[in-house]
């Protein structure tokens, strides 16, 4: 990695500010020594925790701000008053070029709504969209949008697929992803107009991205595509329906082995298999959602999570600079813009 | 049970037909001795099977017809041609009284198509939905519309939540369910113009429901609400992303009992806890959805089920005949005419 990747970090975002914040970060460092970071934060509240973490102390620099965006501020709220909150200097140091991104585990509407006041939307992006990568009995596969765009247009999911596919090319090292759009069934005439036009565009062939054709449900924990496209207000409800069957299983399953002594017996002989796939299954392991289409990198980690999980979030961060995200999804909407129009059938 | 209940079985339906139909029928007669069946099939593939029934054969009654639906057939072309075929035959024997309620794990598109046709949708209901009931945190709940509409307004959400109210009292025998609109958050502000308005209508007091408000994806598995009510393209996506993480996890689960020999030894011991938990969870136990808002009672069985399954969707037909649930969504569709029509806001 080079040496010169920072990365700005609103210190007083998310549930557990500013203490998971700075130690995700000094686990963070541990996997990129050479990152260096902007803390932006309450210097009464901050400064004796990185005092505590002097490995961190050496590489961050601290900046001292007491306003604070609310959990619960609407976006727009947030956008015109606070203009010195935590997270609006974050992300102002990734504008003026002092960071390469910025990660926050605050209000994720409001992030959003400053993100794109401060870092503007990508020229040929009409609307930036939320991506996570999570687990399937394949690997991973990328998931997008998770809820900044409740009503989507063909073209918008076009968009989406275009980023989603160099998404999962930058920060899953895959060559050619395959992509595929969430619908009610794989047929031509299934679901509404918004995926049976953004399907005709993809298979048109005018973008270069490996489209599938349509997907259900259940391609997604089965890993069928590598990407899944859909609109925001599928996107939420599918991946948090996702997670709550996950929770209910694992319970489940910890109160079977509560069952019985014989259980619990049972328990202590798979304790070792058992905790690979825990681990394999992780949340904290795919914490940090991707604000994709805007002009600097924007990651928003979960409110809840812990150090661990903050790590990851700065991780995807790194990675997406590293990788050139930016320059290659610049690159593809070049390229894309050099294309011949779309011509019209003869036969129409 | 009265032993006036008689199922019309679509007996070319599905992956596995006519056998596991058959099988599926003579299972359930052992929970429903006085249960009658009409069989609308190919009498030369039923009739040996049926002679190898004696007790299913005592209580059904075969007709033959070889027209079927194919599994693949557009629901307009099935409704315009084989006009004998076992589907349509087994609905028509609803539509003429001469059963109580049909059961097929035909073509979904096809079965609707059709069943509107002949049965007609309930005065007071403007469009049919799918339901369906699943395992939860808390027991069961149930969700709807599951895919036959793709696009909603806030009117048909409102008659979903009526409908799944009725089905939850019904099939479930909760005395006063509570009733969830899913949606990408919780404030009265987040989603589109159909969850906004329905809501607005719901909380306005028009209707008999306990409307608990919005909910999100994780809510489904834990249970927050007794009936889900969403739109065809959500509910069909969410429906599907659960069962697909469901299969994933148990996958996941038996590679890791298969990893070591401690691990599976582990399995010896904890062998009857997980049994329960997989019980608990069987797709099969969950197998047949309800068309709700038409003039009959209409249940759609997985096509790929197995008798057990198909057992399963045929007490679910029979359970909403002996609790009255056409009369009762009749009642209650009723009494809300009776009420005054919305005023306007003297503020407005």
């Amino acid at each position: 990695m080079s040496a010169s990747v920072t990365i700005a970090l609103d210190a007083m975002g998310g549930d557990h500010a500013p203490g998971v914040v700075l130690k995700g970060a000094d686990i963070a460092l541990t996997r990129y020594p050479a990152a260096r970071f902007l803390l932006f934060g309450d210097e009464a509240r901050v400064a004796p925790l990185l005092a505590k973490l002097p490995r961190l102390a050496k590489a961050a620099t601290l900046h001292h701000t007491d306003e604070v965006v609310a959990d619960d501020a609407k976006p727009s709220v947030a956008l015109r008053a606070a203009r010195r909150s935590s997270m609006r200097l974050a992300i102002e140091a990734v504008a003026d070029g002092r960071a390469d991104g910025v990660v926050s585990a605050g209000n994720t509407g409001a992030l959003m709504a400053i993100a794109k006041f401060v870092l503007k939307t990508m020229p040929g992006i009409d609307r930036p969209a939320i991506a996570t990568f999570f687990p399937t009995r394949r690997g991973e596969s990328v998931m997008l949008d998770l809820g900044a765009n409740i009503e989507c247009d063909a073209d918008n999911l076009v968009q989406f697929a275009l980023m989603g596919d160099v998404f999962a090319r930058t920060a899953l090292g895959l060559i050619q992803p395959t992509v595929g759009l969430l619908n009610v069934g794989s047929e031509d005439l299934k679901g509404n107009d918004a995926v049976r036009g953004a399907s005709a565009q993809l298979r048109g062939g005018m973008t270069p991205i490996r489209f599938h054709g349509f997907i259900e449900g259940d391609d997604i924990a089965a890993g069928t595509v590598d990407v899944i496209v859909t609109d925001g207000f599928t996107g939420n409800v599918a991946l948090k329906t996702a997670e709550g069957i996950a929770k209910l299983f694992s319970e489940s399953l910890r109160a079977s082995f509560r069952h019985s002594p014989l259980a619990r017996l049972g328990y202590v002989f798979a304790r070792g298999a058992l905790k690979k796939l825990a681990a394999r299954l992780d949340p904290r392991r795919y914490n940090g959602a991707m604000f994709l289409g805007l002009g600097g990198i924007t990651v928003k980690s979960h409110g809840s999570t812990d150090a661990f999980g903050f790590a990851n979030a700065i991780s995807v961060a790194i990675d997406l600079k590293v990788n050139g995200f930016l320059e290659k999804i610049r690159d593809e909407l070049a390229q894309l813009n050099k294309l011949p129009p779309p011509q019209q059938s003869a036969a129409l």
